[in-house]
């Protein structure tokens, strides 16, 4: 099929594992989407994968939580390469939540330069184009009425709920 | 195929006919997202899926609009079952516009618990897992120019459009 | 396959293409996503399609850059027709950054009337329409640390990589 569906979800999937991975703070799967000889280019770092890795296990304890949304995802092929373009606004929180460095928004263009290997597609270069930063110093609401909250822990309701799937196979 | 591409549609398709339902006020369609059993489990609310339409339907007209916007979207299959991860930015807004109980936009994870029926994929069970809660009370600003806006009524243009192409089949 | 997920890929890479169009400023991709007889009803502008591309030409330069970023996709088929309701939320940011004329977000529904003819889905006519529209004049934070940066020339490193890809083949 020339659309190559199978291998857009493939890429898709790549995508949203990568956010996954940062924002539940399991960083096994953050690595997983690159190639081992992969690259990646951040605001404030660039370098090989392992080291990416090991500059968010420093980073992303220092905030509370992150929520990586992702929107336009596309793709172009060439062969076994691929280029991917898919939009992301990822929004940061920390303590206190007045202090503009740990509390904002930003807007960001996954740029990847995609391989395909032995079947498998993974990123080989990243490069996080920044767009945009907003500060929510000033807006963060408190969390209101009970009801279920996201973590980085096994409490949250996505990993518990697989847990549970899993357990029941 | 292993991606189970035409399934994810009807998941995805789901998930958008939920948000539709919620942001046009047509709670049947959100109704219809949820097997009759189905239970949900949002901020201020747990319970079955009849009495969720219920207090949506206490809860929507209060406000003005809202526009629930759905992000990164995964599926895992096991079997019959499935988890799904949507990451969602819900706007809300309401008069007067500086009232920030009445005017915020929050960042959801909805983690649902699918199963097929008969072949047909509905939602079981479902949390809302809050993120972030911004107030948009000192940010809103005016229409300004004309041109087209959305709507709870038949003049929205999404809903025209919808039945003028159906009253030409 | 009734889902027909090869044409809602391309449906989908219509509305891409037409943000990367616009957010690159490449006026020719976002020609290229309506018919020659395609009518654009948006804020402040109805009419035709090479009118709306003018239109885009005059007030685009004005920002120093924008972010279409699309959620909620949804397609329903009659045939030749369709009908897509796409959930956008566009960014712009201009000089000087605390003016909310040219710094400010808005929740848009592209609710498009496609067809198909010999073929190829483009867009009939289009009507954007307005869900809430949020200042981010006070909002607007310094880019910080070095790193990739998007642009609307050939230096982005969307444009740059496909350059170079394309010129390896």
């Amino acid at each position: 099929m020339s659309e190559r569906l199978a291998e857009r979800q493939q890429i898709y999937d790549l995508i949203t594992s990568y956010c996954r991975g940062v924002d539940r703070l399991d960083l096994e799967a953050v690595r997983d989407v690159y190639w081992p000889d992969g690259v990646d280019n951040h605001t404030g770092f660039s370098g090989a994968r392992d080291d990416y890795v090991a500059f968010l296990e420093r980073v992303l304890p220092v905030l509370d939580g992150t929520m990586h949304m992702i929107c336009n995802h596309r793709v172009d092929f060439f062969g076994e390469t691929a280029v991917g373009e898919t939009y992301a606004q990822a929004v940061h929180w920390g303590t206190p939540d007045d202090d503009p460095r740990k509390n904002f928004t930003s807007g960001v263009r996954y740029i990847d330069h995609l391989e395909r290997r032995a079947g498998t597609w993974r990123i080989k270069e990243r490069w996080a184009a920044r767009e945009w930063t907003h500060s929510d110093a000033a807006l963060r609401m408190p969390k209101g009425a009970p009801g279920p909250v996201g973590s980085r822990t096994e409490d949250d309701p996505l990993t518990a709920l697989l847990a549970r799937v899993r357990a029941s196979q």
